[in-house]
């Protein structure tokens, strides 16, 4: 591994200098003698729009918080440390590759342009209007680092989607490496053909914020994931499921807040412009879908489990925020309310089904991410109130009026056409992804390193030094494992 | 308990139907051709305004940290879980009843129209002024929804404070239930007294960004449930008063900070329009009397406790900011100095004092948002400039001069009379609500799960799984009580 | 020491006194009938400033919880004390003196005018120009408040930054101390040199965000504190360095991923004005930096040390952030990747040189904020594109070409010339400052107080009751140290 890291370093040199000087040449622009009304809009778009996407990258501390607080704490550091790279990585992959592919011109299945950044800003998708989401509101002026930037975001969390379901088992290398993969080239096909004016925005599909884009697209790789790792060890056991408690109940509350208000940014930003109907009446949506989602779960495992749970209420809040994302903006906060409701409810069934099927996803992120995506598209047919009844949803500026207010089919068949076919497309590419690195590095430690954490066999490094643990803590406990003293006196030096 | 949880769920979705197309009959605006200045300066406004409601849905975590970290770990899931859910039932409260009770049309004791955000905008209150506030700095045009996402994060604050003060033995769904009338009720009428055009606002009583309306009223509410609960088991005993720390200062700290910033949307965001010289003072003035306020409580804590208690310096900012929330608009950067410098004395002796008295309050909320509250709000009529000496503060439009800057004893006497007030309304409302809910579901857990800890009882889970914990720690130790080990081994699977 | 504290009390109400009603002077400008273009640019440029300050005052969070997390729990009150109150002290400290110091009029050595925010608006750093940084976006029009608002939150920084490197064995009075002087004079003065219209940007020395205003500047204090101190007990012994790890991970990282949220604002929004272009570049360089020199430094630890070390992740990522700070808003995206890859090289091993000569330095903080501070200044001679490029970039309002980018050696002679002579004047100071602390106070703990943890000495209270910790953990061991248990239970009443 260490030779083809070596081999990188130069090779990333020589790329910068190719264009390190080909970007220099953006046309300087005179500075204007007093700002129009056209200009104070474009600088304040351009406000908003980075604003949002610094709330949607906070969301990285927010999945590290709740990954890791839902992991045992023989693996934190695992944990944290691909949550933490897993945002450098996106960084790199989405400018050389992805943000080309899924915004460059091309056809309807790909873009071809725009790689590192050069020249992008004239192909369709980022130029004159975005389609897939609004052309009303126009994103033509907003420099194209601002769409950069706020694309960047996004396409880090489909990522750090991954992360949660494929923990405490996984090779450190094969989630850098799989990351890689996925935001440079699977999120962006798919992306493209539903944000970057591909076919399914031709064909009328519409996901506000992404509930596929980003949400499923993550759900459905880390689905895979899972799948090709097979369950933790003692997770399943003698017929039974296994309840392994995550380590760290109170940065996972944390998480879930911090996520919280990075959907703030995450949907309304997504109208990428300072429209201020449009703005708030989303803040108001996603946010009553979040707070319905965390009530329904509460509730729901109230009475099927018999305790108000809190990882239950955490992701409860969370599924209602996911399903939110795609409708947001066509919908009333009644829709929002019910939208919100049946996430909640479905995440907690969700979570049981996917253990009876023995898929071990250690944070619930299938069941959030993929099952509460797919929900929020197929709601946008459902319940869309069609064009013409927001400032900012003028006639083919969104989906067609929803099955359950007053609208046909039509809309819904269409939602489900476009979660088929990105589910699929994603199954495909990260299957191959997976089972490649399955083939080349093998993608899950050895039994030894996962019984004694992979702290310590990945990283060398434990990340609650000083504290004393549990004996095998963790649902696991073979004989001869290490006893309740941590090993941190035993580490060799690390600097 | 579960057959009314269940009836609520139908209920919910028939209210949702009943409006879901009502709330459709918004007008649309046609798209204009270019910005108007005026329109620009609504975007700007109500760009502002969100951004300032997100950092104070933010606070959320802030006090979730804050208040989780002050407690024992044998309690964390509980309080996590209460910090959580309470904004979630918030925001159902709020939007169902509170927001109309506040600001809607109705008389001078309370408001009786738009409910569920319907028509709502028509009020005074939210309409062409927003009295008890600023009038010069319109919010007419600012829309409906965002009104409605900055009121409902300060009154999600409200309940949020309530949640320390009762920690560590309130039943789950008692601190649920309470929330909801809370929000939706109390807060709700005498918040509409104040900014909501009622009777204090007719009399000249200031509260700019809330220390009576948020957290006094808060306070009012922790302080009785408080002393209904009685104090925790083993806190004072023989005579003596025993301390039981925290078990996690690392999170409270961060909690502090996020509470600090998030003050800086609270008192600024309260301009309700982007000011630019409005908000920045504010940001001063806030940020001078939190930063003094600790300072004042480390150096009182070192000379009367002997030690700089770092509970201390976090409960000494939180005082200095919750008195300055009332006159941070009205009084310079100096007064400032002097409000916190009082308010971190104060609360110092205040925890003290509560103690003595026997009212047992485990995060000192009682000391910071009620004491620090009511000084705070006394303050505005100490310290105020008076009329005419700030852009922002012309006649009619703020408190008069202050007893200490040259003006009379008259605003004093009137910020007086709020407190009284607004402190017997919420006395009186709160006592009702948990006499009722002690008399019929009781609200205090079982001896032997306080004992054993709530996360258990409550929850079925811990919060700290796979570390070794204290025998009885946390001050109560009951002989038979569980032994070292904590109990994660033996638990039910809890999916 | 109390006497001395007890005589800050009046004197501190004196001095309020004495322009409590000075600062009520302002002009109150009248209420405009309707907002000009031109109000409305200094309403945006104003609301970034705000938002950009509040992003960089959130990083005192970032740096309380990396550095708390990278340090032993026995400690772990005194790290988070110090953090939390040093924004404290450095709101008065700059207030009263440094902001004068630093922009108020004087010569080209010091400023001499705007003592406690009097006046200061005429001066040539605060008013028609802000030297050293953009003179084409005009902060003219911004508030006074703005300003010193955006300065106090960087110049908090500067003190966060010692914290550190000081860490787990100083005196809680003597960092308070120490930080006061730092704040009030040191940072200030050369601070004015640079942003201050002094004679380094006389000279035509660019650091445009702080690489070495802040950074080199704070990390110098931090080497020449680490230096005074001495190592930690037990880090160097019989020849070896002994890793001594911290005890918690998670809010490490979580501090890493605020601290970059925080970059967003201290980059972006030293551009103080709302231009689109400016901002939005400047949010790619940084992010960029960020990104590659967490990569570079994860390769590197694992190349080099055989392992990717968490730790060295985030350093990595905080280098890559130091080192662009300086140049971020004068290269291309490319460069960014350049100088963070550097830097994250350049971390891993300055790590190590430093435990090499014995410097002992528990978070990295002179790896992080000295050496790639001095990295990054040095960078913008090497890769600035020169005036004309960019549109906020004009002639004279920035660095000549860089050497790698077909520009002379000019510029980083400059920028030598710079580095060297802020970095002398900051040892000179902070060498009188801690000479004179030792001489006076003393400025490290006694050998018993090390051992058994600096919580108990010297704050009376421990930041994780209730947990069983190992003895003697963190890598120092004595005969009769306490034993596997915490001292929770003998603990005196602490309130």
């Amino acid at each position: 591994m260490s030779p083809s890291w070596q081999a990188c370093i130069p090779l990333a040199c020589l790329i910068v200098l190719g264009w390190g000087y080909a970007a220099v040449a953006q046309a300087p622009a005179p500075a204007a003698a007093g700002p129009t009304t056209a200009e104070l809009k474009v600088a304040l778009d351009t406000l908003w729009v980075a604003i949002a996407a610094f709330l949607v990258f906070f969301m990285n501390a927010g999945f590290g918080m709740l990954e890791t607080g839902f992991c045992r704490q023989k693996n934190a550091v695992n944990v944290l440390a691909k949550n933490l790279i897993v945002f450098a990585l996106a960084t790199i992959a989405f400018w050389a590759i992805g943000f080309g592919l899924m915004f460059g011109d091309g056809n309807d299945f790909i873009g071809l342009s725009g790689f590192f950044l050069q020249g992008a800003d004239n192909s369709p998708a980022t130029g004159d209007a975005y389609k897939g989401v609004f052309s009303a509101l126009s994103w033509a002026g907003v420099p194209l680092a601002a769409k950069f930037l706020f694309q960047l975001v996004f396409a880090g969390t489909a990522a750090t989607i991954v992360s949660g379901a494929v923990a405490e088992r996984i090779k450190f290398v094969d989630f850098l490496i799989f990351s890689l993969l996925l935001v440079g080239i699977s999120y962006a096909i798919t992306g493209h053909w539903i944000w970057g004016g591909g076919w399914l925005a031709d064909m009328g599909f519409w996901d506000f914020a992404g509930s596929t884009v980003v949400h499923s697209v993550g759900g459905w790789a880390a689905l895979m994931g899972a799948a090709f790792l097979g369950p933790r060890l003692g997770k399943y056991q003698d017929g039974q499921i296994v309840a392994i408690p995550g380590h760290n109940m109170s940065i996972a509350t944390l998480g879930c807040l911090i996520l919280w208000l990075g959907w703030f940014g995450f949907n309304p930003g997504s109208v990428m412009a300072a429209d201020p109907n449009a703005i708030t009446h989303i803040a108001l949506t996603t946010n009553m879908a979040g707070a319905v989602g965390g009530i329904a779960a509460t509730v729901t495992a109230w009475l099927y489990l018999g305790k108000p749970d809190l990882s239950m209420i955490i992701n409860g809040i969370l599924a209602g925020l996911v399903a939110v994302t795609a409708p947001c903006a066509y919908i009333t906060i009644g829709s929002a309310f019910i939208i919100g409701l049946i996430a909640g409810v479905i995440v907690v069934f969700s979570v049981t089904f996917f253990d009876k099927i023995k898929i071990d996803d250690p944070v619930g992120a299938t069941s959030v991410h993929l099952v509460c995506g797919i929900w929020g598209t197929l709601a946008v047919g459902l319940f869309a109130v069609g064009p013409g009844v927001y400032s900012w949803y003028g006639d083919g500026l969104g989906p067609a009026k929803g099955l359950f207010v007053g609208g046909g089919l039509g809309q819904f068949i269409t939602q489900f056409i476009g979660v088929i076919s990105v589910g699929g497309m994603t199954v495909l590419l990260s299957t191959i992804f997976w089972l490649v690195l399955k083939a080349t590095l093998g993608i899950r430690v050895s039994r030894q390193e996962e019984i004694e954490g992979l702290d310590i066999g990945e990283h060398g490094m434990e990340a609650y030094s000083g504290f004393l643990k549990e004996a095998g803590s963790g649902g696991f406990a073979e004989p001869g494992s290490p006893k309740g003293m941590s090993q941190s006196g035993d580490l060799p030096t690390s600097l």
